[in-house]
């Protein structure tokens, strides 16, 4: 069994997006990152997209409204950053506060600045193959975790567990895609599937997305198979100072010496989301040059 | 063995709509079916189009324009519809002449007159179970084929053979929606999958839409199946006058024996693609409306 470290190849990304921004013409790229109130994780998580953007070269805007603002000043807002030529990605850290509609916030970042790739267009642009869109973060990370360790899907048997918007249907429909890296068999299960263990253990590659702490136990996995493991729970736990730890959807001590590989949690997936986000940041600019760059 | 009729069930959803469009206020709903050229399945087509629209009470507006039409002329065509209040719908019949970029002219389309669901943003609203979006025709054909033969999809193992644009990849989203109707474990199998024979036996539903004439034989089907064949392929025929004969993805004589179900070719899935395009078209006037019906 091989451990896929994500925080080495999430820093091997990091490492050619820098290389790659000292070569753009003109202003670096620039990220603008709006984190609406100061809920604590999301303090955090905008803390190491900023750090990230530093180390690659990238210019990140800070826009810190308070959680009392309404939804017509944030789209205001998002407006400003939708019109700036100066900005060429747009990042709204999740979650909002719960007078927000999260959805309508994500739709009004413009298709071409939506480093995310939450949008409608970007998303259908994914089912399509058209390469000028933004894939979300976690898919595109779980991609570049499988082909970064030498695994090949083509032709071989993916099974994602969870059909969520922004893990389980952009990574099928990345799975699937006429490309030499992907080219898979995908099956989707979730909480209605009849039979899940008969499913998961004919997976050549395991995606386990469901959000449920220690859910993917040892018979439902095949021997030898590629396990990669997207879930991010809260367990209650008393040795430690926060009174939690971090677990994957996967029963990693039962689960993990049957695969060929697996990915830890922490330092799986979670790492790369931060890497692919910079990733769609630089690609942004190339796109936004006066003289686009493939 | 039980025949799923295509042809009643189209005919049933056709004399739905006729009632409804009577109930809808102001105009009747408006759709622009535009032919290049003069090929005569077009022009077949076409004419269905025009004829189920006359019966159901929706206006066509036909548009003829040359073979020779260049794409700058073909897209200021489609901009006077996209602009034209009077019109709903916009359909361009495919395929297009060689000189034509297909995907260009369809993304022109408006994405709200978009009645064949082709446009980026309709796959993407798809993906997002958005309603307000247009499902391409044949996709939501299949899922009214299954739910007006009484068959559930929910929890059961659907196998969509075929991973195409059109077909493929908008029928496993749409199956795998959080519907009632839908709800379904998804895989879907192409050309490059291996073991192919050992998955489509697991398909509670399987739906072949890899354009391949008789493909699917019986040892690929698990006995108490239901199969939709999406397939319309020509094999030679010197008994024809036209010099060939229709036939689907299935090899029907030995595959019909197993099944619980099974769409013919044709009248199976076929008459539905005209029938979903008027909903879409019935839809459109609604969304199109000064008060906007659901």
């Amino acid at each position: 069994m091989e451990l896929i470290d994500g925080n080495k190849i999430a820093a091997d990304i990091i490492a050619e997006l820098k290389a790659q921004v000292a070569l753009l013409p003109g202003r670096p790229p620039c990220l603008a990152l709006v984190r609406v109130g100061e809920d604590p994780a999301s303090v955090s998580y905008v803390k190491k997209k900023e750090k990230a953007s530093a180390d690659i070269g990238i210019t990140s805007r800070l826009l810190f409204p308070p959680v009392t603002i309404s939804q017509d000043e944030l789209f205001a807002l998002i407006d400003g950053l939708n019109a700036d030529s100066e900005v060429d990605g747009i990042l709204v850290q999740s979650p909002l506060p719960k007078h927000l509609n999260e959805v309508a916030v994500f739709r009004r970042i413009a298709a071409h600045k939506d480093v995310d790739g939450f949008h409608t267009l970007n998303l259908g642009k994914l089912a399509q193959e058209d390469e000028t869109g933004f894939v979300a973060c976690t898919p595109a990370g779980i991609m570049q975790l499988l082909q970064r360790s030498g695994v090949s899907i083509s032709g071989r048997h993916v099974v994602v567990l969870g059909r969520s918007l922004i893990v389980g249907k952009p990574t099928a429909l990345l799975a699937l895609q006429r490309k030499a890296w992907a080219n898979a068999t995908v099956t989707v299960c979730h909480s209605q599937t009849a039979n899940l263990p008969a499913l998961t253990r004919q997976a050549d590659v395991l995606i386990a997305a469901i959000g449920k702490a220690g859910f993917v136990t040892a018979d439902m996995v095949k021997p030898g198979a590629v396990v990669i493991d997207v879930g991010v729970n809260r367990v209650a736990d008393s040795t430690k100072k926060t009174g939690y730890r971090l677990t994957g959807d996967v029963h990693f001590p039962t689960v993990a010496p049957l695969c060929s590989k697996i990915t830890p949690v922490p330092g799986g997936v979670g790492p790369m989301t931060v890497a692919m986000l910079m990733q769609n940041t630089v690609k942004a600019r190339r796109q936004n040059l006066p003289f686009p760059q493939p």
